[in-house]
């Protein structure tokens, strides 16, 4: 099997004990409605990259072969049991509320190829939804039966990432009328915005089973993946064909959406805004697109973003040196390549 | 001083290091607008009811004289100490979260007399700060400095709570579109949208400060007088005249709100989307709204949520009997009698 295969193969695993966990752990009851929408999104799919990763971790810092235990009962540093599943689950959460409350922010319509969640229910259930998930996630990381000083630090890590995501979130909001935002200021944005919440996934395992040694390299490792992954994703909206990618190739561009790519373009005097003239991704032709992305080619700035990308990718695979050399190691390496390496 | 007057100054003190312990716990910082619109509720002011009680039941519970003891090192059954201000912040910090929620979900363009979070900034700022203050909350009952595994349990109080909340306003607005509902089912909704956060202000002390015994019955007594409290509400809204309200008296009538007085009153056979024909709060008259309350009134339904709310009033003091008695135990008592006496 290719190693892309393998890769896709323990993904897939990891992806269907999830769901199966999110079912468990988030089981639909009084209100009902309330419940439903709160699991609508987490029901109409999603790649489960951030609990995948989080697992792993766990696999790599025990030095067991992938998904040979129990994620429910797994051994701790001191052989006690620790749910890791219900911290996976609590990030994916997270995720899913982000998301809900993104959506109605942004005022977009579909997700994940549904209806968001304010279209499908309404925006008061929309936001209760994205509310209800948000402690339901504290709860559920309580429930892994770590010993009490570590299910502290591991809901600190928790908390202290879903500020910093309402941070970036509010960074995102405040650049789309911002004259000039500066790479580094770009950058710090995404961090808290997207990779905080790889660096928890990474991270907890290590809180939860008691590899404190092993915390802050796997919080690096984490930073850095979400930073790489955000990019690539800019770089998609450029590169994919409209087919692949699901919407309109350029969109970023027609909505004046900040990327590392306009912020250094913007840098050597490319007049950013004025790249593509039409107002809608209904209106734009695919040959406007392609000047667009010739301009950003020609001044350096789609090269800077994948060198940036690329950077950090191997930046974070160094952080795993860390963990003991183990095939869950090498998975790890796997997905921060995977995540510059993917098309869609 | 006369009884109220006492309470009043109390709950003044209690209220003035509150405000000043969430200036310290809640700093304005980068991204400016996102912790100043967080902020913004807070400081239009709220009387602080809520993390009162929860300074009073640590006084209690350590059986001190109240306020005689600084609440950032208040000195626990062990004799270690904690920070119970950090918790009564995070109280209030909860309260303000779900305020701007609610204030979006219900198009509501006034709170504490200044514009609502969503007016004076935008839709995404609001839920944004809503959101914000939620994690802030969690990050700071972690700073109490209270041994890890009362933390975990104060945290697990904590967010219970706030799914609760969720679960409550979900009911709140589901019975705006609902034929029938009954008195236990209101009084349910009742309970989680609001009483809820009562009962975690009340118990928190006793468990940060490791006052094991005290913690159901405290629980008890906050569940109790959080739906007196809302009771109340509900009868101001009908008897409270329009200036000293501060809004439209009867607005609960003409916006067809579902309260303890309408739901018992349908079941007595009323009409009660009858009783009120003006569409708005703009167009009613105060003779409208007086023969709608006399209807209410015989039918007995107004006199039913008096004697409902006395009742809970009565059974929260005496959940009581669980604190030593002392000067904060009888301050206790009162404010859950000036819950259902008070008069806006």
């Amino acid at each position: 099997m290719s190693r892309q295969g393998a890769i896709e193969e323990t993904v897939a695993r990891c992806r269907q004990q999830v769901n199966a966990a999110i079912d468990e752990d988030l089981p639909v009851k009084h209100p009902e409605r309330l419940y439903e929408a709160s699991r609508y999104l987490l029901e109409a799919g999603g790649k489960r990259l951030r609990p995948t990763v989080l697992l792993l971790s766990a696999d790599s810092l025990a030095d067991v072969e992938m998904g040979s235990l129990p994620y429910r009962s797994f051994p701790a540093a001191d052989r006690r049991d620790v749910d890791v599943l219900s911290a996976a689950v609590s990030i994916e959460i997270i995720q899913s509320f982000t998301l809900i409350h993104d959506d109605i922010m942004d005022d977009d319509d579909v997700r994940r190829g549904v209806p968001a969640v304010h279209r499908e229910y309404d925006l008061s259930t929309a936001i209760l939804a994205g509310d209800t998930l948000y402690s339901k996630a504290f709860e559920n990381i309580l429930q892994t039966g770590a010993p009490a000083d570590r299910s502290v630090r591991a809901l600190s890590e928790l908390a202290t990432t879903c500020t910093e995501i309402c941070e970036g979130q509010s960074l995102d909001i405040e650049f789309e009328n911002a004259a000039e935002v500066t790479p580094e200021e770009y950058l710090e944005m995404v961090e808290l915005k997207t990779a905080v919440l790889y660096a928890a996934a990474a991270s907890l395992p290590a809180i939860l089973l008691g590899y404190n040694d092993a915390v802050d390299s796997l919080h690096s490792y984490g930073l850095d993946i979400g930073r790489a992954f955000q990019i690539q994703d800019d770089l998609l909206d450029l590169t994919t064909p409209t087919e692949t990618l699901g919407k309109q190739r350029g969109s970023d561009l027609v909505e004046n959406k900040q990327t590392l790519i306009t912020v250094h373009a913007r840098e050597q005097g490319v007049d950013v805004d004025g790249l593509v003239s039409a107002e809608s991704v209904e209106t734009v032709s695919e040959a406007e697109i392609d000047d667009a992305v010739a301009t950003l080619e020609d001044v350096g700035s789609i090269e800077y973003a994948r060198e940036t990308a690329r950077r950090l990718v191997e930046s974070g695979k160094d952080h795993l040196g860390v963990l003991p050399e183990n095939e869950a190691q090498e998975c790890l390496v796997s997905i921060a390549d995977y995540l510059i390496e993917r098309e869609y």
